[in-house]
């Protein structure tokens, strides 16, 4: 199963058999006071810094995410898009909780995009796959919904099961539907990673599409948080994850690794060479 | 399955649901100059630094391995192996290539101890489990025969399947055969770690031992090992390995994560407390 996503001229395609596809996540205000800021003061400079710095370290796709309390994001959303889009050609991701700043940002945005996020509440559904859908564009389905994230696999399955058949429904391509079997931290639930990891195996054996995932949430909580996201990470790439939501100045190189001892780097190049500019 | 390692009076359980077991990897000559001076000139201080070390960050059971060429192992394994005893309460696992070695070091050694290792070559079975069946310790076994080591995951396990039969023959638990897949460099062969991965899974799915690993094979002559090794242990633990002959220095926390995530490590007890030791 392939999902490509396209920039301007480039393309990356998400592959069942190929190597991790990795979504740079910083460009997201959450938690990230200067990004904050930097939003605030329309600063794009810093936003394009954050860009930056993300390819450089090998992320394949961009998250952008401009949500910050008392901003207007159905207007900044946009403008934030068209200047990536005029700097840098890699394909985005629109990360956005509000339909009107997605659909104002699908707008902007050049090539095949990919959409954070739908889930299983029909309102959000109902809401956002028609604008994946007029915009040929990829979406993320999170696996949780109204009575919120199951700690069931089967029943995480089963909303996986209803987005897919609602954006195919829909006139949306199954192969353009990227399931993401979220986590919660392991420091609250002893089996929070479990879970995941047996909702990956699931949609893999039974949906077949491709697998996102957000790595940082697992470690919520807990001291050194980056030893626990690269086991994580391993361990749910192991499972048939391919796609990964992450800071790739900490976390890429564990990825390469990955994809090194699964056999999708041959030679050791991608690995190598990433070596190689970390050490310059 | 449960392999039950004893040392004096402590008790180490490879438990096929449980946490990984450490076999810390350090008291081996190959490779380590200062080691094979120490050993040249009997200065035990050094080899009872290299336990300790490896005990504090968390190995489970000590390897000793003292394989000098020139030196007259029978005569030194089971005197290292003395002093080890009455100093460590801890359980053993004896590696050398020479069965006289380890029957001289079988007698010196208190408790329930590993050996390391048997492997599919006739001679080598017939000559090292008598002193396994005799000892009633447990035994590792080498994926691996008179014609090398297969790359065919298919053939790995027959090998298996061939020293546990045998070891069960001669009166030998089933329990006490842990079954050790092998790995090589994925710099030489980019599948070298997918057949290891892949014989993980037949081993435990056919046989349900419990299996050991070498980590550190897998990246020789590539640069950052260590990311390389970590992402290999994790993927290795996901597929079903339970023990792992490794640095505990380096790795340990690694391993801890892995129990962590996949749901072994009650509030993450173990793994916080190994932070605050290394932070400490």
């Amino acid at each position: 199963m392939e999902t490509v996503l396209r920039g301007r001229s480039s393309e990356v395609r998400i592959d069942s058999q190929g190597p991790v596809v990795m979504i740079g996540e910083k460009i997201n205000p959450t938690g990230q006071k200067k990004l904050t800021e930097a939003l605030k003061e329309d600063n794009y400079g810093y936003v394009k810094e954050l860009a930056e710095r993300q390819l450089e370290h090998g992320a394949h796709v961009l998250d952008i995410n401009v949500g910050v309390p008392g901003l207007d994001e159905v207007a900044l959303l946009p403008r934030i898009v068209k200047r990536i889009v005029s700097d840098f050609d890699v394909p985005l991701c629109l990360d956005s909780g509000n339909p009107e700043a997605l659909a104002a940002g699908l707008k902007e945005v050049s090539g095949k995009p990919l959409v954070n996020s739908v889930n299983g509440e029909h309102d959000r559904l109902e809401a956002v796959l028609p604008l994946v859908k007029d915009r040929q564009a990829a979406v993320i389905g999170l696996t949780m919904d109204e009575q919120g994230i199951p700690t069931d696999p089967e029943r995480r399955l089963a909303i996986a099961e209803k987005i897919l058949n609602r954006a195919v429904q829909l006139g949306i391509p199954k192969q353009d539907v990227v399931i993401d079997t979220l986590v919660l931290t392991v420091g609250a639930d002893q089996n929070a990673a479990k879970v995941t990891l047996r909702t990956i195996e699931l949609v893999r054996e039974r949906l077949g599409v491709n697998i996102n995932l957000g790595a940082s949430n697992v470690s919520f909580g807990l001291p050194d948080r980056q030893t626990i996201n690269q086991a994580f990470m391993a361990l749910a790439i192991g499972a048939g994850a391919n796609c990964m939501i992450t800071d790739p100045v900490k976390l890429a190189r564990s990825i390469l690794a990955c994809d090194l001892i699964l056999g999708r780097d041959p030679y050791g190049k991608r690995y190598i060479v990433s070596t190689r500019k970390r050490l310059a």
